[in-house]
């Protein structure tokens, strides 16, 4: 951040009074802005046993495989943005079920939150964001070929917990993304 | 936001290419700016089977009780910010424990994460935010006087789930924080 976005002035960096971090703070209108992590949302969808992966179609690590996930927007819940995500990558329709990972990046300042999903049917198809779209049973999926280190988390929490036949929390931190 | 806080161009409103919500684009530089929900952490710390409160020395709702929360920072996970948010509140230190109350208030763009959490010693003391800082027994909480509806709800789990000897984690749709 360059200029207020209030009045356009150029920001300072100051520390505000009361507060105890720097901050982008405008001299002229004396807005403070703040930055605060993101939350990305998304969840591991089943159909008969199966588990629905997406190939990103975009970068970073286009070509590698997915659970549908993403960044959650204004006005929604937690679960509304996992069940959005998963239809706007996979085109399937899901029923958000149990929160099952929480995974910290604080070098990225984001907070991923993955639920165990249900369909109601199996239908999926690929989407601008998604180059291909299928089931995968348990011992097929591409351990090696998965997009980012919190896929192989959640996907890890999700196969460990149905073996025990259990549905735990897993509240994990990263220091990266990267696989 | 009226203007781009890279380049202090004024912004426009319109739905980039790729994408489906509205954002504000700057027609110079074309960033693209984003506005996510945040995240509040917050933790109900205990001592000897006592809660401890804080009593706002601010607004909204000077005056009335509260766990210690706050919005999360930059640079910490989830975790991290419900201590701090603590120890900013209430001098208290705690260890932060499993994750009881997840709170959605998609027309505030907001999540709140409250944990349960251990005290290291009894120790806590008012903080410029706090004007008082206490233990209560859970006969004596300050049902009509606490400052949020995410309070209410958060204390409502704490009780509840202790009563029955579990620990669970709460998901729940708030419409407003007003109590």
């Amino acid at each position: 951040m360059n200029y207020c976005s209030n009045c356009g002035a150029r920001v300072v960096i100051k520390i505000p009074q009361g507060d105890h971090l720097p901050r982008q703070v405008c001299p002229d209108c004396h807005m403070v802005h703040y930055s605060n992590p993101k939350i990305l949302v998304g969840s591991v969808p089943v159909w008969e046993e199966r588990i629905l992966l997406c190939r990103r179609a975009i970068a970073p690590r286009e070509g590698y495989w997915t659970m549908p996930s993403g960044f959650m927007e204004n006005g929604e819940t937690v679960q509304m943005g996992a069940a959005r995500e998963t239809l706007e990558e996979s085109c399937a329709q899901v029923i958000i079920e149990d929160l099952m990972s929480v995974i910290n990046i604080a070098a990225h300042n984001q907070v991923h939150m993955i639920f165990r999903a249900s369909m109601g049917s199996a239908y999926h198809a690929p989407t601008p964001e998604s180059s291909e779209v299928r089931f995968f049973e348990e011992k097929d999926i591409p351990w090696d070929d998965l997009a980012f280190r919190t896929v192989t988390q959640a996907l890890t929490h999700f196969v460990e917990d149905r073996r025990q036949g259990v549905r735990s929390l897993h509240i994990i931190d990263l220091e990266t993304t990267r696989p």
